[in-house]
């Protein structure tokens, strides 16, 4: 009982740990840097920022430099939530669950009478809220498992063609921050290898990350439910169970780093204390020049402002040994020329 | 009391499952046809099998063709052991435990008095086999958990470097296949990803598969035990745990090609009825053409002769439905013109 409370529980960090992606695609071409080779980070402004990564960058690429790093050993993993793309109002993943669940509502005329069901598909979301943990959890068993990967798959990449944001009006998938696909791509550039490390489900992001993003499923690690193997008439299913495979975040991304990436990265950026145990294993480690970032939410008008006291995002102890370990924050209000794609 | 028998019953198949790799390197630029562009397989000898295999990567990577595969979905995974390199007369991760045992007994005295230390110790195979599961989890327990992943990488390095196959007096990674490395940079030539997926323990085919096999840990599939994450007098370490993560065998290999690299292949390489279901997700899929191949233990003289009967590599299912799913059965002897490099 105790390991499906806790199970449950992580499930419920996993779920408000949901927020993620949105519609179909943000054109890769687009988010190619027009002049890379004069400015590779043209969205953002000059400043001491942007001079610490093109520094770092210029400085472990560069064969005949004292800090160069081998390219083998170049791993860059990045935090998505709040670091690649927004988080608010709530985690994009659970606004897909949420609305999966009003698109199965035909299917399943039994949560008229049911909670959390009944309240969501009745848009009174502070029932569903007030029902806690519990209905988190069942909202997420309802929309992310009995159903095969390939099926949630196409439900993802559906859902992100259509939905749009509330506030933006823009499809998820389009609320990217231009200025960190440039660091992503410049990075790339310069022989690293980037990874996801993220608290969402894995397979919310993969559908759409590499469009997004350029980085391909096998370098998108994040939280998962457990998996099943069968042939069902003579066709081979991969059916998604309601229990937690593993949860990436918090000490988990150090964890979920080495199981899948099998490296220790030499760069990190994420945006809340989430982020911090992946941030000081990469950054308390001797031979290389190592880079730690912050993404800040500055910016009330163009995209959020928030953290010490948010509940999505939180970021305090990030703030608090930012200097110790030398880590570098983003303002976004200030060192982003643009915030989303044009 | 039925989750921790599971587990243990996992630990042992892992154990015995946990054959691999050998000395500190096979160098790689050994491991490259010296002449790709007239005869991408030196290697092999001609025939079926061979042809068989240029067929596909051609048709697949040819643009104009009908069987073209575009770069992002060329995935190809491979078992490891039986597969890339010999798992007789045990899997080779077993007699690293083996040795780390005799290694690590200065500093466990109390092993002298206890099963199945002391036998191991005496080299009395003989009892140790007759603990049955309980001793291979007790030995895979001792050698590969309560240490840092860093130490622990180091052991199976510098076991690499020094120890010896009884049989051939080779490293152990000295004995992987020349032909089946050949083949490895023949796909990745042709824009193919190239991906182990192996029942054998992750962490001790990482620190080789690159130099081996051109292949990076993060690319690298296997059985895992969970790992902790802790600040320890201000170091940030991962320790290895006792507990199962994951089992990448029989129907655990479609899962983990899934949880790890997110795409299914269309191309896949077993040489045991472990691989059975991974080439088995491999093959029975429409859109792209689909290549699965078996290695079949043929050639006692050069490597070792075995199938249906073997307690190690047991080859059956395979055989036996080879030819309803199209896998082209590799005949070791007469197919393979060497078998290690030289």
């Amino acid at each position: 009982m105790e390991a499906i409370k806790k199970m449950n529980n992580k499930f419920l960090v996993l779920l408000t740990a949901i927020v993620m992606m949105a519609v179909s695609c943000s054109k890769s071409g687009e988010n190619s840097p027009k002049n890379a080779a004069s400015d590779p980070l043209p969205s953002w402004n000059e400043g001491q920022a942007k001079k610490a990564i093109i520094d770092f960058v210029t400085k472990t690429a560069k064969d005949s430099s004292a800090g160069f790093i081998p390219v083998a050993d170049r791993i860059a993993c990045f935090d998505n939530d709040g670091t690649l793309w927004s988080e608010q109002p709530v985690y994009f993943q659970l606004a897909f669950a949420i609305d999966r669940i009003k698109a199965m509502a035909p299917q399943h005329p039994e949560w008229k009478a049911k909670q959390p069901f009944k309240a969501l598909l009745a848009g009174d979301m502070k029932t569903v809220m007030a029902g806690g943990e519990k209905a988190i959890v069942e909202i997420m068993k309802a929309t992310h498992s009995g159903i095969t990967t390939e099926e949630f798959e196409k439900s993802v990449s559906d859902w992100m063609a259509t939905a749009t944001h509330p506030k933006t009006g823009k499809h998820y998938n389009e609320m990217i921050y231009q200025p960190m696909v440039e660091l992503l791509n410049y990075l790339r550039a310069n022989g690293y290898k980037t990874f996801i490390v993220s608290g969402g489900g894995v397979d919310f992001i993969r559908p759409w990350a590499e469009q997004a993003y350029g980085i391909p499923p096998y370098q998108v690690i994040g939280s998962s439910g457990k998996v099943k193997y069968d042939v069902l008439d003579g066709k081979p299913v991969l059916t998604k169970l309601p229990e937690l495979n593993f949860f990436d975040d918090k000490e988990g991304k150090p964890v979920g780093i080495y199981q899948y990436v099998g490296k220790r990265p030499v760069f990190a950026a994420g945006n809340s204390d989430g982020d911090y145990a992946m941030l000081q294993w990469t950054s308390m480690a001797s031979g290389y020049p190592r880079f730690g970032m912050i993404v800040h939410h500055t910016d009330g008008e163009r995209e959020w402002t928030y953290d010490r006291a948010s509940p999505i995002g939180k970021l305090e102890k990030g703030l608090d040994d930012a200097a110790k370990y030398n880590w570098l924050i983003i303002d976004m209000k200030t060192d982003w020329k643009v915030v989303y794609p044009k």
